[in-house]
């Protein structure tokens, strides 16, 4: 009890000075926070800033759906007529295509959808998986958006199991053509972005058969529309109508019935089929075809990931600016209270933990190194994972410590928030894109064959660990290894119980699926692990004026994250008591950092550092809430 | 790590049964169970839902914003004229007057709101803080609604603080009338829901001057707009625009310049001002006059927790029968899996702990006996918090549990928690809610006398407590009181450390304070001890046939709540290792023993018992996702 007596006392007086305003004041150069946090193409992404000042980037929330979607075509045209970029950017300078494509989801996430599912899925599938001849028939209509594009995987029937898809493409000799066919009404494109009003061409998922011989899923470019928006003959589609938030995009469903494609237009930089039936690959098995074909999905999930990490962002710096201005019970910020700074200070931390672990993630990328292939398939599940459930969350605080003013939509964070709903299960489900970074671990045999890690000894939080960051790191290394010694444990012996090869896989699986909970906890473990140790790095890389505060949020961040999971470390005898209290007294001390100063304190600044200009922010509440 | 290994083995065997469909099946009989719940009004509620078949009802999710409200008018207009109850049973039979508003969520959460404010806030309060002259004069209008009614009791810069709001009456003898004022911007009335565009009158707060002396919040019948729709001389009303969502409500804010409103219009039931300037109030001091005045949010509170459970029902019934009818990967529901089942069943255990919570907390208001104000007071503020935190979790999670078709407006689910996500900070923050739970309970010195509580001793929960209701209890138990007694401690030490009354009562105040987070722990956790005691009391009350149903929920809810509070029972020593295993032993047990049975199972049966009919539900994928 000693332990929690002294911690006590301490946070006694460190809330009087908190109070008073006299806790230790951090400075933030926020324009030097800023050209540090912006890794690559200001000068582009300051102009695409600079060009969303146009009012037709201005919010309307008065019209109704169809006016919404044609508003968002018209933004989405004059977007595209300043030639910011090149579809052709996705293979040839990816940091570039990234960046010119980030800035929007600030004016308006429809309209950052509608171009990513253009540019991004449609776009980048042809530019990747595609050769000359589509580069030259294509890319030039996509990039004046003459040819709006879609993206045709999903089937109604298969989401998350793309490797089932039902859709047709069959070879005809005679004609040299693939006729593709939609069997049953589960195997329709389901959700397919841009394909209700506007699109005319399709990036189409459909299994390929060349002389009875089925080949696994490829890429067929489709046109769905003529030059004037008629449909194609035997293409179905229908509207999907309105959703939750994102109405701005036309979702469609589509049937095909025997629609003839010319052989060319098979997406062929892995496969391709000769104009006599020859099938040829440089990937011999369909599973590795496959996991070409839907490795495209990359640069959509570091998309949305930043997204995710950017809509937060705006919410934090509405809410916190806000809170530090906003009085209730006379003179007293909101700010000041502990419930407020414990929903808005742990998802500032964690926001600058994901922006600069994407940003490690798109150097990986645009570096294209075969041997990145596995940290780069990991990274982009998880961190998108991560950030749209953690932006699920810290939206929601955003938008509740804002009280009323969160709810209206002239301040931002509710519309913003409803829109972005869609992005914890699109572009891959989040439960399924932990299972992924689980999975890559548990196929890790050298590392597992080490077998489970030894326990942190417990005391070390209280023994001044909550405020180095030695302590911590090894804390979240052994969760990520413990969890996965757990399972791949598990799942061993479920095998050694079972006989024969096959049962045993089906034991060794079985026992992963009533696992899959902690094996959600794995994917977690994993990303709060690599973006602490990364967030550290980055604190070395920081000019020496911004590294108290980046070593303040990396450590906040770690704090915050091993709170979370306070049950296993305390199950595991990793933590005790004492340590209990230590953290909370380590935490409490650095809000007490951040908020001091009122509104100009350094929570105040790390936000501004994020960059949104004004013109973007909106907000009143983020100005003057007596004006609003 | 003998019992881990048994767990671990028995979790295998479970898994295998369920997988195999062999897990005990649980019978529920859906019209009994159906019965059972609906405590009250059964004829009036069927009435209301058969009313909501006509086609207005209809959700029309392509209108813009201003068609939308015109229509919720039209909507409130035509349910109104069917007289299904009267302003009148706010006092005269609350029972009556919540069943028949309750329904109208189904249909459109605007819908209710807009009626809620009409006739709970603004006709409430006239019933209420009125006498006859106010009830003749104001009663008839608002039950056919001639006179749509508004609730002026926030102002812009006074939100959580009521005491402190600043708009004035002044009574002016000479006149005989009182003269209403906005001093300034931040006393303006904002948030006024139905003053936007259809309000006519408005129950204003205002603070009390007869004769120079200033009286306290007090309640005027202030009209705004005259028959025609004009607004009145000296109110100036700005629409507040669009909302996140709710945008088939009005809200507006008023000020008021020199508005003249009658002597006989202020509402009397607690004080009045005679004609020659006389104040007089059966309630000596200003606070509990203000305590009376702002009681009046009791009934509010009610329907909007109420609203946020039934707004969980509707979800877990769509996305329930969904998850147990949808397959991917081959033939398996999607409902098989651990994480789907963690995210919906707890949710579906909880529903039923509120459902019944708020049951006894209706019949409390019903009774009107004095000596229950106390625990209405606490029941109404923390199940307000509880049901509408709650409901933000679920429906995220039952939205995210059908995929893409979740987010689609036809399935409800999206829609319906954007409406809602204003619940957890209107009648009340959430976070102001659940000290006032704390509050009552750390102001019961009789209790705090007692000190604090045993620790149970570990080892309970896997001895074979995890599968009886008396070992879960007394942990419900022990974490409340041993949270208050943490909190009152603080504040009892830091008040021995200051000198003097006034510096104690600081000290103690800012001890409060710098705990605000234990403090809503508090409020969370005293909650779930009495939701989980009175379910128990409802096992009993049941027919013999639902009991093990709903003594199995029961166990669930208290099994998932524990588990959400892991870390505090395993730092205080009430639970060890083998506990934690044992709990997630019993928790898989009970999943297990819910969804076996498939698309017949009794998760599915327990949906449908809260018998939302087939045209409020609507979901296509409610009924067969394959028909969507």
């Amino acid at each position: 009890m000693a332990s929690t007596q002294k911690a006590s006392e301490r946070l006694e007086v460190l809330a009087r000075q908190v109070t008073a305003g006299q806790a230790t004041r951090l400075v933030v150069d926020t324009k030097e926070m800023k050209d540090f946090l912006v890794h690559d193409n200001k000068e582009l992404r300051e102009a695409v800033y600079e060009f969303l000042k146009d009012d037709l980037y201005r919010p309307n929330h008065y019209q109704g759906l169809m006016d919404f979607r044609e508003q968002t075509l018209v933004r989405l045209k004059k977007f595209v007529a300043q030639k910011f970029f090149s579809v052709r950017d996705y293979t040839n300078d990816p940091r570039r295509f990234i960046a010119a494509l980030e800035g929007l989801m600030y004016a308006d996430y429809s309209l950052a959808i509608k171009a990513g599912v253009h540019f991004t899925l449609c776009g980048g599938t042809i530019a990747k998986l595609g050769t000359a001849y589509h580069h030259a028939k294509y890319l030039p209509g996509m990039d004046d958006l003459t040819l709006p594009g879609c993206f045709g995987m999903t089937e109604l029937g298969h989401g998350s199991n793309v490797m089932g898809i039902e859709t047709t493409a069959v070879y005809d000799k005679e004609a040299g053509t693939f006729i593709i066919n939609t069997p049953n009404d589960e195997a329709s494109k389901y959700w397919i972005g841009g394909s209700g009003q506007h699109g005319k061409i399709c990036a189409v998922f459909a299994q390929l058969s060349v002389g009875g011989q089925w080949q696994g899923p490829h890429v067929f470019v489709v046109r769905i529309r003529d030059d004037s928006g008629r449909l194609m003959p035997g293409v179905r589609i229908q509207d999907q109508g309105p959703k939750m938030g994102l109405n701005g995009v036309d979702n469609g469903r589509i049937w095909f019935d025997n629609v003839r494609v010319p052989r060319e237009d098979m997406l062929d930089a892995f496969a391709s089929v000769s104009r006599d039936g020859t099938y040829t690959s440089s990937i011999p098995s369909v599973s590795q075809r496959f996991g070409t074909v839907v490795g495209g999905l990359t640069t959509g999930r570091v998309l949305i990931a930043s997204g995710g990490v950017d809509g937060v962002k705006l919410a934090l710096t509405v809410a916190i600016r806000y809170g530090c201005s906003r009085t209730q019970f006379g003179d007293r910020p909101i700010m000041d209270y502990v419930t407020h700074q414990a929903r808005l200070l742990p998802p500032l931390a964690q926001t600058y933990a994901l922006h600069f672990a994407l940003g490690h993630l798109k150097g990986l990328v645009a570096g294209r190194r075969a041997a990145d292939a596995k940290a780069i398939h990991v990274l982009s599940s998880g961190l998108k994972a991560a950030a749209t459930w953690g932006r699920v969350e810290a939206m929601q605080d955003c938008r509740e410590c804002c009280g009323g003013m969160g709810f209206l939509s002239s301040n931002k964070i509710g519309p913003l928030m409803t829109d972005m709903n869609v992005d914890v299960t699109f572009e891959g489900d989040n439960t399924v894109m932990m299972q992924q970074v689980a999975r890559a671990l548990l196929d890790d045999k050298a590392a597992l064959a080490r077998g489970a890690p030894a326990v942190p000894a417990a005391g070390a939080l209280s023994a001044g660990g909550a405020s180095c960051s030695k302590a911590v790191q090894s804390l979240l290394a052994f969760r990520e290894q413990a969890l996965v010694a757990q399972v791949a444990g598990e799942m061993a012996a479920a095998a050694t119980r079972a006989d024969g090869a096959a049962a045993k896989a089906a034991a060794s699986a079985a026992a992963f699926d009533r696992n899959l909970d902690v094996v959600v906890s794995i994917g977690w473990a994993s990303m709060e692990r690599f973006c602490h140790a990364n967030f550290l790095q980055e604190v070395k890389r920081a000019p020496a004026s911004l590294r108290p505060a980046l070593a303040l949020l990396a450590q906040l961040y770690a704090l915050s994250r091993i709170q979370r999971s306070l049950d296993f470390y305390l199950a595991a005898g990793a933590i005790n008591r004492a340590d209990v209290a230590a953290l909370r007294a380590a935490t409490l001390e650095l809000y007490g950092t951040l908020t001091a100063g009122g509104p100009r304190c350094a929570a105040v600044a790390l936000c501004d550092s994020f960059g949104i200009p004004d013109h973007l922010l909106q907000a009143p509440i983020a100005f003057d809430w007596r004006k609003v």
